[in-house]
Parts: structure tokens; sequence; C-alpha cells
């Protein structure tokens, strides 16, 4: 036996022996569970519109975009949704990725280098962790939503150029980033505030326009925007919204745009068609904080700031036999456990979702309430 | 203005001095170009199976997976492919990605860490090359195609566990690698050898198999590979190949697969698609390697390995303007320059294609000779 076939046997002994092994479970399309794992809150995927916006996309232009958006592969899809996108969110340009990972390590890594410093709240997204690391910058981890540490760390720059990395609703913690603070702290020291709105974007702010719309922070000058497409928006993809002078700067530097075949036509026009009917129903985000604040008090959990709910476990084990019984009742429910939690606490990740009808909502409150009140029996 | 401002005003006017400026150009459906600056070699993106594979997709499931593959993001639609994707390429296992960008970081990534030697062919793609920095294994750049220079680097390694990064086919000058040499010299050194077939899959081999499948190396234990689905099977999303371990490996630590919502149902479906059309229509490939060899003798230029054809420019700028002239003549071919060329040679990028009739392909082949005869007069 190979030396590569021994490590592989032993990290995944290693896995099993702390309870922290997966595997993929896939899912057949219209089995009848109730879904409060995933991060399409709006039910916009499936939404008719949505749905025949993307198969029009790919009997038009075909299943591909062909080749890197810089080459000949950005369509005037593409450039639709950037315009739209700009304009809902109140940004002055955007740019489209294959990811939201994408649209990550690209505004980090063209945006920083050695000569950088980067300062990064601890519980940032996996993809911006890798975007940091992929810029070579200095990074300096500071204490979740701390903004006197933040101020510190871009006190003591020296005169090189910054970046502030944070996101505005946590994503496995669903709590908000003080962004107001993060701004000011960062205008005043000429830094970049890099703001992930991935759960942000049609969920807060007017009609889902996102955190930084709702702070009237949209056209600030020190702030960068990312988003996904691959969650309200119920599509696949990213974007980075900014200044067109930095938009222009990715096209011509961000290596995971430039050496990426563009986002696939169908994926382009669902997104698209998602942000109109946000326009057209610009009440929908509302029911997500109704129905979200109702599930967590009945939970006896915090409220969160947008769409996830966050139940501590106390263990990897019994986080597990939770998610099992909720699927057992017909609902399926997140389960987070280390690498994916970033104070290493496993739990339950529970989303509200607003595409279901109040049955089936109120069917599945009462099964995650059961499960989560048998949670001390558990330990 | 702000520092951020100027750096950008600074970074773009050097970039025109040095004619290095670029800039989307959106195209619209169904315009009359020829396009021979796509990696859609086969024509499979807009075969009406696929496109109608991609479409039903998105009826059928929604625009997006919702979720990480993990999560509840992986359908029975990807594990579909990853079964026919192994089955195709006489590899044991896959797993299916957003993009072939993640695939590349993800294996890379999860393979190696700072006690890794990771040796780098000089020509390797962006992605491979950010895999490697992402892992922050010690990385040995070798030069191109120098297989003794591989094997020096693994003497050296000292019991350290070791990767070695290639391409079947190259993405800018579209020359092979010497797949069997380093697959013997890595296994004399028990290293795992990465090949992006990104270029190969589709297009080398019996019936498009890749480089590896033809090589005999389809089940090699020290050989990885990796692959695109938005080139020759004309959709969107990426593929590693291999052991059973080795995708339970990804799965469970490939940030990039954890952290990042699963491939769209259209894409997928599209790619399956493709991936049937070519396995009922085998002799495909082989069509590439006929009109490639004729382009190619007919502009003085090497044969490609690959569908990928290259001619080196006088200048960016001349580079430029061949290409604006054959734009005119109503085809696209790529252009790249640097940062996208190994060597910091500009040139042209012409893919062979055989999903163009005779008529066309002969009408392109005439501009494209036209334009590159025309070169010496550029000087
Ligand atoms: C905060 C955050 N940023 C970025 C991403 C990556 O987005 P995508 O799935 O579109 O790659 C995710 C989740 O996937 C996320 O939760
Ligand atoms: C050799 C090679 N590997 C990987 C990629 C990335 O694949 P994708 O465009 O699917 O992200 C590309 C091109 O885009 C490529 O040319």
């Amino acid at each position: 036996m190979s030396g590569w076939a021994e490590w592989f046997a032993a990290q995944r002994a290693a896995r099993e022996t702390a309870g922290l092994q997966r595997a993929l479970r896939p899912r057949a399309a219209g089995d009848d569970l109730i879904d409060l794992a995933n991060n399409d809150y709006l039910g916009l995927s499936g939404r008719p519109e949505v749905r025949r916006a993307a198969a029009g996309a790919a009997l038009r232009w075909g299943a591909g975009a062909g080749a890197s958006r810089l080459v000949t592969g950005t369509t005037t899809l593409h450039a639709e949704l950037e315009r739209e996108l700009a304009g809902f969110t109140g940004r002055p340009a955007a740019l489209v990725f294959s990811t939201g990972y994408h649209a990550n390590l690209s505004a980090v890594s063209a945006l920083a280098d050695r000569e950088t410093l980067i300062v990064s709240d601890a519980h940032v997204h996996a993809s911006l962790i890798d975007a940091a690391r992929l810029s070579r910058a200095t990074i300096r981890v500071v204490a979740h939503n701390d903004v006197a540490a933040v101020r510190d760390a871009l006190s003591a720059a020296g005169g090189r150029r910054a970046l502030v990395l944070t996101e505005s609703v946590f994503s496995v913690l669903g709590d908000a980033a003080p962004v107001d603070d993060l701004a000011a702290a960062c205008a005043e020291h000429d830094a970049l505030l890099v703001v992930d709105e991935a759960h942000g974007l049609g969920v807060l702010g007017d009609g889902g326009r996102g955190l930084l719309h709702s702070r009237g922070l949209g056209g600030h000058p020190n702030v960068v925007m990312t988003a996904t497409l691959s969650k309200s928006f119920g599509a696949m993809g990213g974007a980075v919204l900014g200044s067109p002078a930095l938009i222009d700067h990715l096209v011509n530097r961000a290596r995971p745009f430039i050496f990426d075949t563009g986002l696939a036509p169908a994926a382009t026009a669902g997104a698209l068609a998602a942000l109109r009917v946000l326009r057209a129903e610009p009440g929908l985000p509302a029911r997500i904080h109704e129905r979200g604040a109702a599930l967590a008090d009945r939970l006896g959990v915090p409220r969160s700031a947008g769409a996830v709910l966050s139940v501590p476990m106390p263990s990897p084990q019994r986080a597990v036999a939770a998610q099992a019984e909720a699927l057992a009742a017909g609902v399926r429910v997140g389960c987070f456990r280390p690498p994916s939690v970033p104070d290493g606490i496993s739990r339950l990740r529970i989303t509200t979702h607003v595409g279901l009808d109040d049955a089936r909502w109120a069917h599945a409150v009462d099964v995650v309430a059961r499960v989560v009140e048998s949670r001390p029996a558990l330990v």
C-alpha cells in the first residue's frame, strides 16, 4: 500500500473517531421533504419565472459561456445582470463571477499583495480566508465584530494599503456586522472594507437590497461589496460591486476571473429573473424576519439578523442525531460541525424560508421545535 | 482623492502604456460571427440535445442547487454525472465541482499542506498556481515538460509527501505533457501526479477519454486527474477523478468544495448530455485533429497536441490589431497577452472546432491565414 493510501486511511479514521466523517447524500427531484438547510430563503430557485428564465437561456445561448469572460465568454446577459445588480444595490458598478467563492478570491487577491495589511474578522467565511492567504498579504485576525481591534490594527498599518474583511450576516451564527462603524474606521485610515453580503442580499434592507444599502453605504468609496447569486437569488454565481475603477481593476487583474470560464447562461438568466421577482415583490424579505423571529422565540435561541438560526448542540454526534430525527419527520436541517463552524461548537443551522406555504412552514416549525426541545435529553 | 483611487489609476495607466489594458465586450445571442476563441471544441454547448437537457433540468430542479453539496446541494443528477464521468475516463471515482478552478484548488489544497513538496511545471494554469499557493506547501517550479528536473526535485523531497502538477494539453501553447514518464517518476517516489485534463478531455484518446486514458493511466494509483465541464463538454463546472479514498478525502477536506454551493442543475445536466453525445459519436474528437493539423500546416506553425493552436506575435499591440482584423472579417480569435501567457510572448490563440460545417470552417481558415500571413508586415 502506498503512503498516500495509508495517509487517506489514517485521516479518515481520525475523522470517524471525532464524529466528523461526512458523506454525500444525493436528493431526488421532487422529494417531499421540507428543506430548512438550504439558502434559497425566498424560494426563488423554484419560482416558475426563474425556472423558465434559466431554461430559456439554455435553449437560446447553449449550456455554457464557452470561454473566459475576457475572451468570448461575456454575453449581453452578463452585462444586463451586472447593470441591474448595481442598480438594485445602489452601487456604481458590478462584476459577475462563476461562484461567490470566485468573487471573494478575486476581490481580495486583486486588491492585496505582499505589501498589504489584511484585517480579518475571526468568523469570516472560508472563501475570504482562502482569498487572504492567496494574496500573500500580512494577515491580522481580530476578534469577531470587534471594531476597536480593527481600529488598532489599522493604526499599526504604517502607511501600507489595508483591507478589512467581514460579512454582513455571518453564514453560520446568523449575526450581523457593525458595518457603519467599520466603514467609518476604514474611511479614517483610507482602508477598504470588503463586506460579503452572501447572506444579506435579498434578506436585509429595503426590498432585500442588503445591509450596506440599508445603512446608506451603497456608494461609500471605502466599501467593496461581494455577494453570491446562489442563495436568495436561487441560482449560482457571485458578484463584486463597487466603483467602475475597482471593476476595471478586477477585470484586468483578478486571476479567478480572468482564468475561468464565464458563468453559464442559465444561471445568469436565473439570477436576473430572481432579481426581477424581488423588485416586483419588495415585501418578500420582510416575511423572513417575521417567520424567523417567531421560530427563534419558540426555540429559545437569539433572533437572527438574517435568515440563519444557529442552535448550539452538545457534540457533533448529537447534532447529527438531531438532524436525523428531523429528517425522519420530513424536515431537512443543516448540521454544522468542525471545520465548518467558526468557534468549534457543533450546531443545527436552520434557515427561514418564505417560499413554503403557512401549513408546511408550521409543520416544519413543529418538527424543529420537537427535535431541539429534546436536546437536553441528548446530552 | 483616496489612495485607492490613485492606485487604481496608476495601475491602469501602466497597463495602457504596456498595451495590456483589457475590457469586456459582450456578445449578443445568435450573432453570426465564427468563434475560434472559445473552448467549446466539439460544439456541444449548442447541440440541441445538450441545450434541451440543460433547460429541462432548470425546469425540473430549479435554477440552483440551493446549498453546499455536503448540506442539501447534492442531487441525483450530480451523482449520475459523477458515475458516468468515472466510467468514461476509466477512473474509479469522480467528484463534480462548480468550476474547473474549484476542482484544481480543491485537489491541491486538500492533498498538500506545509509539510508537502509541490513540484510544478512552469506552464501550468493559474488555477494550479493559486492552488499550490493556497496549500502553503513548499513549491518548486521546474522547467516546462522537464522530467529529469521533476525527478531531481522528488529525490530531494526527503520523505515529505510530494505532488507533481501538470496539464495534459497546455492551455495556451497547446503542447502535451510526457505523462507516462511523469507517472513513472511519481510511482518511484510515491508522489502523486495531478494532471489537469481541461483541454484533453473530449479531445485526446479513444473517443475523447483524455490523454491519461490513452496512455493506460486511467487507474494508475499515483495519478489524480482534474478536468473542466466548461470546455469540450460545453457547460460549466469541474471534476476530480481518482480513487474512492481520494474522493472521500476531498468531500471531507477540500474547502472550495465544502464551502461552495453545488453546481447548478442546468450545468450538471448539460455536461451529462454532452458526455452522452460524445459516447454516441466517438469519432467526433478525431475530426479536431484532422482540421487542426491542416490549419497548423497552412499557418506554418507547429501542430497542436489538442485543439489549441498558438501563433506568436511580435508585440501585444500587434496581437490586438490582428485579432481586430479577424473580427472585422467575421471571425473571433483569442489574443493572449501577459499575464495570460507562460512565456511573456503575446500570441493569437486559435482553437479548432468541429461544430462548424465545412464551408464555415473553410472560410474561417482563410480569414485566419490572411491575418497571420500579414504578420511580418506588422513588425
Ligand atoms: C458568507 C459566504 N460567502 C461566500 C460563499 C460562497 O458562495 P458560493 O456558494 O456562491 O460559491 C458562501 C457560501 O457558499 C458564504 O456563506
Ligand atoms: C488548464 C485549465 N485548467 C483549469 C481551467 C479552469 O476551468 P474553469 O473555466 O471550468 O474554471 C482552465 C480554463 O478556464 C484551464 O485552461
